[in-house]
């Protein structure tokens, strides 16, 4: 049978989902807790391969196994061989020609910013820290023009290998709470930094480097150097993976 | 010239906030960064002694110096020489007989709990896991007998040295947003493990484990027994320290 399971992570001490010869990857401590649980190794597919620093409230992971272990038991079964800043929140069984990352078709990203002088000692691995005061209400404003169908060709980091780089946004905003600023997008997929390259280039355009006109541009140009940085992996956050109506989940 | 400092830190890997033999301490780390920065070694006291894993979003912490450094630069000054975990986030000149612990009229702290099937990933450090829902309005009802001026014989750890053990409680708040449950408390003191003795045993009020008037029969007691398990460390957070009125900030 083929479950999904929902994961939620910490990145600060992983070098991203995939594995790598680097260091310790998210996929391999799920793999190894998976094979001390089931006995026996098996291939985890995630829907989305964050990199290296950055977190996850909901990723997505399938494997196909014959265990007899009731799918909603997945949490209890893996958590205890996993290390407290990963954890299995969720487990079910789904169908057999299910697909994690393929028929994800809704994914919410979370950017946070934390605008003071001094950076935050206690959130100091899951914010980027801007000292410089940012104009919010700008940069909520400024995003807007990136919702709907679009060819987002200019927000994309050299090495993506996508075939295609239109891409739809359902919403998008910024939003301060304090010292805080949340940078919300939720669309059907995104382009390799695509949301990194755009918290970047909110951050120029709430401190004045850069107009509020510079996505609307980018979109038209389809040139990455209309834009401003790619934002530190630290981040961001992959809030929600989302599936299609049809995808039914099994008894 | 007397300088006190306001401190944030994520205790995680801390001994507590005063020198240990089994590991860096917050004091140790501020008065390293202040050697390096001073060019000569000064005696840091700090207004709370804060335990092993506990977080502090404004501990306070003073000295005496001759140097030259613009009291409001020793944020930029001294983070240079800290780890990310730990931020000086104000400086300021005060009275040469002003004393950050005795004076102190005033704190807040904050208790974190997780309450949800499954440990957060994401704040693993920052709050305490309690997988059996809890009753949020009850804990906040019973928490507030311990408004006013009492004798909190019953709500300290053994060990504690204090010469009396009446404090005087501001407020008291439990409230509920998602999974996250905070207590909040103020007072003009707090006795040792005070707070995690009063969130533990709301724990228990919160589960049906102890009845809600359990905390009203300690303070009429003076019993240990009457309450609940002293929380975890890593729940808690030194919010605030604030000084009374007479106490002049120096130009």
């Amino acid at each position: 049978m083929r479950i999904l399971l929902t994961v939620a992570y910490r990145g600060s001490n992983y070098c991203g989902w995939q594995w790598q010869e680097n260091g310790p990857s998210i996929q391999q401590e799920l793999e190894t807790a998976l094979e001390k649980a089931l006995g026996h190794f098996v291939r985890v597919t995630g829907a989305s391969r964050t990199d290296a620093g950055v977190h996850a409230l909901c990723q997505r992971a399938q494997f196909d196994t014959d265990a007899r272990i009731p799918p909603e038991r997945y949490p209890f079964v893996l958590n205890r061989f996993l290390p407290p800043d990963i954890r299995v929140t969720h487990g079910q069984q789904v169908e057999d020609d299910f697909h994690a990352r393929f028929m994800a078709d809704r994914k919410i990203y979370t950017y946070r910013i934390y605008n003071a002088p001094v950076a935050s000692a206690l959130h100091y691995d899951t914010t980027a820290h801007v000292p410089v005061r940012l104009d919010e209400k700008k940069m909520h404003d400024a995003v807007q023009c990136i919702v709907g169908t679009h060819d987002f060709a200019a927000f994309v980091a050299s090495g993506g290998s996508q075939k295609t780089t239109v891409r739809t946004i359902y919403s998008a905003k910024v939003e301060r709470n304090g010292a805080l600023i949340t940078f919300t997008v939720c669309g059907n997929a995104f382009l390799y930094n695509m949301v990194r390259i755009i918290a970047g280039t909110l951050i120029y355009i709430g401190q004045g480097k850069l107009p509020p006109e510079c996505l609307l541009q980018a979109l038209e140009s389809g040139s990455r150097l209309d834009l401003g940085i790619t934002a530190p992996a630290h981040g961001l956050e992959l809030t929600h993976v989302g599936y299609r109506e049809e995808y039914r989940i099994l008894p």
